[in-house]
């Protein structure tokens, strides 16, 4: 009997199945269902309250329709008894608060909106973040540096010390505090597990625990309870979590009883789906922004990393993330500021030598994430002159991207993580003038993962070890992943350019970014602010 | 009898004939004349020959024919013989060789590109610049403080220099090299003179004299003889040049021996139209690009001046030229860039509080001619982000340009030549908004020149005083010189805020445009000529 499994991948606006065959990997049938309330940010559906600036909410029966509604599509056509087990991942730090029983707390207040699950781009607890950090940086919490020296302000922390300044009663009332990653499983296995990966990235969780008690105290007094409503047992990222209940399986047309894989999250899952499993294989998740996952042999403080988690992406490995805050994001802002096409530009672009435009760009319009982790850093261009057109802008944010990423690959080597494989996922991957671009500035081939559904693929991976298919994710990736050997390759001539051009690069990212430079850009943001209110 | 004096501003493309009541400074008529070859910049029209890069000519016919039609037309409706004088400016450093009477060597050798005029902006001769700046530097010539260390390439030495080394036989049979706005006069009053202003801002006549023969000699063998054809007896501005001949009497319609005065620089005749004619009184003549003539009462070495010659202005006084390469052409260039209207952008930008924007620019996408004088700068714009819009660059660059012009007027008074008024003359005038702006930038009451016919107007006065109607150039202003005191006032709320920003501006003019910053603008440019070879 051939055998499938279900990857379902939660993304910020809809979710995706994907039925493969276990044997190979083969996609065999896919669907994708849009959350019926999208992201929340204007308003509370239940009664209409407007919400705070920079508030992201969701709402968790609309990541149950997409188990209702696209895994039976995807299923279309595949005799179901076939399929011996699901695997999900989930956008993170997607957080809610729940009862014991897993109710999410919005279901008994739905007129509270901090009883509702904060979506990641939730960026309202930055107060909170600040705090956290700079308490942690006075105590010397031993964990700090693990995150670049900063907990982000999306991230469980600040999120729930937000509810518990905000809404202590909603704090109060919740029994649980869990991520959507954890909390999708719980609904498909009738029990609740916490995965090793967003403990570690997104709930501060090293070494065996979470940061001390009398740290939690100190940051707000009753927040030493967040740990009791949290804390659990950590799984591994492929272990079985349970077997579908009854129903689960009545939802999705999938058997009772099947695997249940551990939660995971979309980015770190990509990376087996690219046949990433071996220390130094590093995936970039190139879209909007981009996400460089990678594991290592060892442990080591890199500066500006997102995170380094033990068994993080692949169990028995340390995992590293890093990420960009913009990227294709930049692009499409520049394409509407200069009311331009992006495939004019492109094409415009790519028909320029490296150089000829004479610009060099700091790619920060949405702040920088690694190595900087400063979401109040701006976008910088230098060069420009009266003969400069759009599409020297456009060519010159992509290089600016690209050399953002080359600054994330050398900071990992300079603090001994060697990087011996760039693979490239995402959406970027489509545009071809820019992938060879980057194998140029990087001067290093680029593998390219073969499927377009990567995280979904990268869940049934995951499905299959749950399942018993295969003894480990490295065996399930090798046998069901899908990558091609650099499809990209560096030419000389150009990244002999790109050389001068990053040096550039790098002298205005030090002098801009860092303290004894020229703290301009904070000024201005302070000064923007300043004359808003 | 009512007295007439006519004032004639030959321009880039065009020259402009104004009839000026002297007791009052009425301007009663006015005709425009286009060129008919405007600037020669790609063919030699005789010939058909392409003209390498960077070259720009000009037709002596064409000068004529303003006088031979503009003036006539100014004249419609007015009593010829009421008219007692006429004078001249032009733009500078318009440079041509002629024969001994004064025929232009272009009417003698039409299929020769060097036996031609060379237009103001004729840039092909920046190896000769460079060179001429490097010796007079190791040579510690005295005069060259006196052009803020450089002198252009736009300037006679270069362009005679570029003639001897690349057409030696053109410059031998040269035997007079004269700015056109002498040769212009010649032509009104057949007698050859030289202006005071010309001979010192774009001759390098300083102190009684040329730069000495060894210097000359040791630029290139033979090139001492260009003081033989060009020295002469300086003219003061406003002097009696002589009287106007039958054959231009004829060309004009004007009376035959009415007074001619000596030659002017459009700029610099701006100055009495405005009644600048006091020490510190600055006016900045605000176009495509913006420049600056004011007289001191001493002689200072001022950093980063075009130039500073006794006489240069008002006689009697020490006149200052400084300029900025390039402001309503960067606003013309974004809004191309941008595919956006003015209007729009400038409506725009005046909603918006300083500040508010988060940006800051250094306004050198042309060059920075003062006080840098490198025109290899290139512009710079930091603090964009994925908000940020058209509107907000057009006014972080208006901004730029003001920040430069304080710029210019603060290195003037730190130097010790106090500027005690602003006024605004050139196109920029019809932008209130950016008026406003300069004031609240610049923490000073902004006048502003009432003709909208500058230059012509100044030739007004000095034909007046060269007629004997006014006893001098002082005189002629205070009562044909137009001005609107304090049409703009700053706002404190407002300047508070530009001094805050004023002071990020001149922190990154210093890093990118100083030794001992970042010379990556340099770099970037330099990179670019390599690629494009």
């Amino acid at each position: 009997m051939t055998r499938y499994v279900v990857g379902v991948d939660f993304g910020t606006l809809s979710g995706r199945a994907v039925v493969v065959r276990v044997a190979d990997g083969a996609e065999v049938g896919t669907a994708v269902h849009e959350y019926r309330h999208g992201a929340v940010e204007r308003t509370l559906p239940a009664t209409g309250e407007a919400l705070p600036p920079h508030w992201a909410l969701q709402m968790p029966s609309d990541w149950v329709d997409v188990l209702r509604h696209a895994v039976p599509a995807a299923l279309t056509g595949i005799d179901a008894t076939q399929v011996v087990g699901i695997a999900t991942d989930f956008t993170a730090c997607t957080f809610l608060p729940v009862l014991a029983d897993g109710t999410p707390l919005s279901d008994v207040l739905p007129d509270r909106p901090h009883a509702y699950p904060k979506l990641w781009k939730h960026h309202a607890a930055q107060r909170q973040a600040d705090q956290i950090n700079a308490l942690a940086a006075s105590r010397g919490e031993a964990w700090l540096p693990r995150y670049g020296g900063k907990l982000s302000s999306e991230w469980q922390l600040a999120k729930a010390l937000q509810v518990l300044e905000e809404d202590p009663d909603v704090f109060a009332r919740a029994e649980r505090f869990i991520e959507a990653a954890d909390w999708i499983v719980w609904q498909l296995a009738g029990v609740e597990t916490r995965n090793a990966c967003t403990a570690g990235y997104k709930g501060a969780h090293q070494d065996g625990g979470y940061p001390p008690r009398d740290y939690f105290e100190a940051l707000h007094t009753g927040f030493g309870a967040f740990l009791d409503k949290t804390d659990g047992p950590l799984s591994p990222l492929g272990g079985l979590a349970g077997r579908l209940t009854a129903e689960a399986a009545g939802w999705t047309g999938l058997p009772e009883g099947i695997a249940v894989a551990v939660g995971n999250v979309d980015a770190h899952v990509t990376a087996p789906a690219a046949q990433a499993v071996d220390a130094g294989q590093l995936v970039a998740i190139m879209g909007t922004s981009t996400c460089h996952v990678m594991s290592g042999a060892t442990l080591a403080d890199v500066p500006g990393m997102c995170g380094v988690v033990a068994d993080g992406i692949i169990p028995g490995l340390y995992g590293y993330e890093a990420g960009q805050s913009g990227v294709g994001d930049i692009f499409g802002w520049f394409a509407g500021f200069a009311s331009a096409d992006h495939d004019q530009l492109t094409a415009a672009a790519a028909a320029q030598r490296p150089g000829q435009h004479g610009l060099v760009a700091l790619d920060w319009h949405n702040g920088n994430r690694s190595v900087l982790v400063d979401h109040h850093l701006s976008g910088v261009i230098v060069g420009q002159t009266l003969a400069t057109r759009p599409e020297d802008v456009y060519r010159a944010l992509i290089e600016a991207t690209a050399y953002g990423t080359r600054t994330i690959v050398e900071t990992l080597e300079t603090a001994g993580v060697p990087v011996t494989e760039f693979i490239a996922a995402g959406g970027l991957l489509k545009n071809t003038f820019l992938m060879q671009l980057y194998s140029d500035v990087l001067r290093r081939p680029i593998s390219v993962i073969d499927s377009e559904q990567g995280p979904a693929l990268g869940s049934a991976i995951h499905a299959a070890v749950a399942a018993g298919e295969y003894p480990d994710v490295r065996a399930a990736a090798a046998a069901m992943g899908k990558v091609k050997r650099a499809v990209y390759t560096p030419d000389d001539a150009a990244a002999d350019v790109y050389d001068r051009l990053y040096a550039e690069y790098r002298q205005l990212h030090d002098y801009f970014g860092r303290p004894g430079g020229n703290e301009v850009l904070h000024r201005l943001r302070a000064l923007r602010e300043e004359v808003a209110q």
